[in-house]
């Protein structure tokens, strides 16, 4: 198990890609973020996008998962919240997204001896290269029990 | 339609409840955010949460879908980014979540004459009125043809 004595800033991860099919977007699209340009193929002919993109949550949403993929030993307690996230591209039907992450800030909590507080920067990159979106993640980490580090 | 020039800072909205299920949660959890707390009712008793809770993009999304059943005849383009994201409590099965939001900035685009940036406060609220979720969401929002007021 990686505890936050194992964190150390500048750490950085690489993970697979993930494909997101036309099916998924639409589906995402219905249930959590019903706009034309990702519940309706046609429709989002006539919108800024040109044609179907999947929702900004669920581009997040697959980022999440491909970090917790990627550091499924790191003994995460919670996130706390997100900063300066930004949607740089669209994530279009049959698009690969693959995630970049660096450990940007480490601190023990105040309030708590038994936890830190870990900020994490992340990047989501499609199949050439370009940047789809990008923040800051910050969450609770367990500490050691004996604060060994 | 609602335009840019339609939107006042000021403007608050308040949208209908939203329940979220058990079966929901884990299947969310399941695709994007599979850590024991959002896909293990067993497992999740022995996390900081002592049960399931939502997975916080799950959250967000849920109040984005509130968003949009709420502002369906706003002329958004596309989102551009959040700031300021919180989770102040879990979400967990049978709690109803409901959003708050109100308009804090609007600018014409400089680069687009057809387009302003609207930048919308949103508040997640439980059954109880306790604060789930809090964020700022910038987004396009396409300007009448003749600029008119």
């Amino acid at each position: 198990m990686q505890f936050y004595e194992d964190v150390s800033v500048g750490d950085t991860q690489h993970s697979d890609g993930y494909r997101i099919s036309k099916a998924e977007i639409v589906e995402f699209g219905e249930k959590y973020d019903p706009q034309p340009f990702h519940t309706d193929e046609n429709a989002a002919q006539d919108t800024v996008f040109g044609g179907l993109v999947a929702s900004g949550w669920q581009t997040a949403a697959i980022c999440m998962r491909l970090h917790v993929q990627n550091s499924e030993d790191t003994a995460t307690q919670a996130g706390l919240g997100i900063d300066d996230l930004r949607w740089h591209r669209p994530l279009r039907p049959g698009d690969e997204l693959r995630l970049r992450t660096e450990i940007l800030d480490k601190r023990a909590s105040e309030s708590d001896p038994s936890r830190g507080i870990v900020t994490t920067g992340h990047e989501g990159l499609n199949q050439d290269d370009d940047t789809v979106i990008s923040y800051e993640a910050t969450a609770l980490v367990q500490r050691r029990a004996d604060g060994s580090e």
